[in-house]
């Protein structure tokens, strides 16, 4: 047999294995050197064939871990459009949504994927909990001590030097650590707004966010966003002249999943700017990147210190630990004072734990192994989607993070619907949940960072069963 | 010799040994039965030996741990006078001074009389070490997952559960856990007052909540305040028609010691519920007390739900561990949702390593001890400050707690004074950091929290010298 003809008998074969599902989306293939022995043949033939499958978008490969069947294959579905928010309709916020979703969070036995953190089995727990013990005996009265209101020096170094992943310049003196990314958001939000203040955001968004804005009295106006650019930057254009802050999720933004292009965050800042507006930058999924690099934050154009670029450990590590952070730029001093006055200064325990997981690698490993795990599970879901949900469904195709969204029929009430899901104890976050406005209704968010196994799968197919009767 | 003068005999002897200070003050006396071996005399010759030198409080007993030279021989020194606040002076906040005062917090090498927390050596760190391994393996995800935003359940039983040493009639679903008494504070003032609004305060008053109302947009009315009583509850009542909140340290408070009676305590409440006003109570000091039972909170009068008990174990067990508490009354919904979004949630694994720590007597066990250690401090602290201060010095005699308040000569400039004692690496918290009007410049606080040992003497008497030099 010729060389060329092997090489697309191997293809060929792989081509009608993926069709038949035998290999599925998200699968890993045998190594190039485990095909060559199996066929006996040349390596190059090898690589050839899965050139020709990876041009077909059948296989994709990943640096450093090998060739997966890829999510493009026979997909079906299209990803939502740009959203619209009803600007001139009245706002109602989606308080008694939030709290029925709220309330079934603590019941067992329930698939949770309403929930907005990684599964246990994603979190690297021994490791902490050996960091916990060495920490206790390194610590000034094994953490007992308050420690600097401007938070652990050895965090802020390490965190600032992990910021080279996106070439920042920052130093430790940028940084200030916080209970999260939701308390550095709020001494943001207290720094550079006051009540009756306007703000910008983008639509669909967090609804955390939404609720804090709207309990320290901020207006808000919901940007047209797009689901895999961000926002629509001709609107945020429009309302330059009434807004006092814009604070934007810009990496793989929660719900949409959604990440700025570089142009486009460079510019947002330019006109922020210009204008002299702090943009409150939330990037507490850029870590959890699917490609090859991490995309920059808007902080990486900040000239002037008019961005604070807040992130978290809680997606990527220990949502438990309450540890945080912001460099604030030119705001840094009225942060400081926020932190000293609401609680005097945070735990150092975990502060120091983090840093040194950061500064042994053991941060970077774990985050190699988590996004591998998450874009899995990020496929799999799809398919599933494509699988067991109605056709119509949309649904998107996010870079990073661990939510999707989906937008289904428009007659499907998805706040009604998660009433019959929880009586099969399936939970999910309805649409109407990340915005003010009376819109996505026919919408919700999944979490994909819950581990993958048959049971989930089959869960799935009850939710896809539940939209279908539905309609 | 007689019985009788057996006994007088023994007494003369140790008032003779206290006079010639071989015998100092806080030092503890031979055992009832050491000293019946010593003078073979009987048990009850001995009883009323200690009995004629205690009604003359040369000597005092002290529950479960026997005599000890009492504060009150010789005691030249008398207690500073009910303050009484410039209500019609211009108000101008201390900033400068706290900043100045603070950038020396984290200085080697100074001797921290400025502090307001108690030295590590009177922490149980071993114990809470072990405290930390076990909830990490009995806690879900090792503490890595979050938590109910109301707090960990076994902490908020805990804290209920401990309420019955003032007969509170708390339960779990009373109390809201808390980064700490500032935490509490902070959200009890958001969940009860807007800006413009004027509140009540002691006077002097711990500076952290001066600067968090005045952040917070709150007009403050600063009360006269006994040192031994609290606030003038006439003061009180001429006020009542323009607060909107009165905040009190109604046991030990910081800086003045002063605890109310338990008449004025119920009055308060009673005042304050009749006019609708809420009162944030910060009980932070309450379990350390001198005497042989807790004070009761005001919270024991609240009949209303009026009252939002604050605490915290800052004080007590590890100030590093940020864990405090509020048991809110009728504010508990807005409380839950302000911590649900400024962070979520606090971190698990402290909370549960204190509910762990009270469940099994090591709590009452501690406070035991630091009670003592506490105490023979004070006393150690005030026999110094009569040998090395001037004798026109005023000094409190808190019955609990770990400050002292000194009102010098009016002469004297304590801010001014605090440049001399930062070069001698002596530092402390002088008095105009206290209020917001220009007084008690004359004023320093002082913690005896600190090790009491030959170096901490030297350092009172360098500091007593400093004062005298500059009259």
């Amino acid at each position: 047999m010729s060389k060329e003809v092997l090489y697309l008998k191997i293809a060929g074969t792989v081509e009608q294995q993926i069709a038949s599902e035998t290999l599925k989306v998200g699968d890993k293939l045998p190594s190039i050197r485990t095909v060559q022995k199996i066929y006996n043949v040349s390596l190059n033939t090898v690589k050839q064939a899965f050139l020709e499958l990876e041009s077909k978008s059948l296989i994709e490969s990943r640096p450093k871990s090998g060739y997966y069947v890829s999510n493009s294959y026979g997909r079906r579905l299209s990803i939502p459009d740009t959203s619209k928010p009803k600007l001139y309709d009245k706002e109602k916020h989606p308080e008694d949504l939030i709290t029925r979703v709220f309330d079934t969070l603590y019941y067992k036995d329930i698939t949770k994927f309403s929930l907005g953190v990684p599964a246990n089995g994603l979190l690297p727990i021994a490791k902490l909990n050996k960091g916990v013990i060495k920490a206790m005996r390194n610590l000034e009265g094994s953490g007992t001590a308050y420690e600097p209101v401007q938070g652990s020096v050895n965090l802020r170094r390490n965190i600032s030097r992990w910021s080279f992943v996106w070439a920042g310049q920052l130093t430790e003196n940028d940084v200030v650590t916080t209970s999260g990314a939701m308390n550095a958001l709020y001494n943001c939000f207290i720094a550079v707004t006051k009540p009756g203040d306007t703000i910008a955001l983008e639509s669909p968004i967090y609804f955390g966010i939404l609720q804090m804005a709207r309990e320290l009295g901020l207006k808000i106006i919901e940007l047209p966003t797009h689901p895999v650019t961000g926002i629509e930057i001709d609107a945020l254009k429009k309302i330059l002249p009434v807004i006092k802050a814009c604070c934007l999720v810009s990496n793989f933004n929660n719900p949409l999943g959604s990440c700025m292009p570089d142009e486009h965050k460079k510019e947002v800042v330019r006109l922020l700017t210009q204008h002299n507006i702090p943009l409150i930058e939330d990037d507490l999924y850029g870590d959890i990147f699917f490609g090859t690099t991490r995309p920059v934050p808007c902080k990486y154009y900040d000239e002037a210190g008019m961005v604070m670029w807040c992130g978290s450990f809680s997606k990527s590590l220990a949502p438990g630990y309450r540890v945080g952070w912001v460099a604030p730029g030119k705001f840094k001093e009225k942060i400081i004072r926020q932190k000293l006055l609401q609680t005097i200064s945070t735990p150092p325990l975990y502060q120091e734990v983090i840093a040194d997981f950061m500064e042994h690698g053991r941060y970077d490993h774990h985050l190699r192994t988590l996004r591998h795990k998450l874009y899995t599970n990020c496929l799999q879901y799809q398919r599933a989607i494509t699988d067991y949900f109605p056709e119509n469904t949309k649904v998107t195709q996010p870079q990073g993070g661990f939510v999707l969204w989906l937008e289904l029929d428009k007659r499907i009430d998805t706040a009604m619907l998660y009433n019959q899901a929880i009586k099969q104890n399936i939970s999910f976050a309805p649409g109407r949940m990340f915005t003010q406005h009376n819109q996505f209704n026919n919408c919700m968010r999944l979490n994909f960072g819950l581990k993958w196994d048959e049971k989930l799968e089959s869960d799935l197919k009850r939710l896809g069963k539940i939209v279908k009767n539905a309609l």
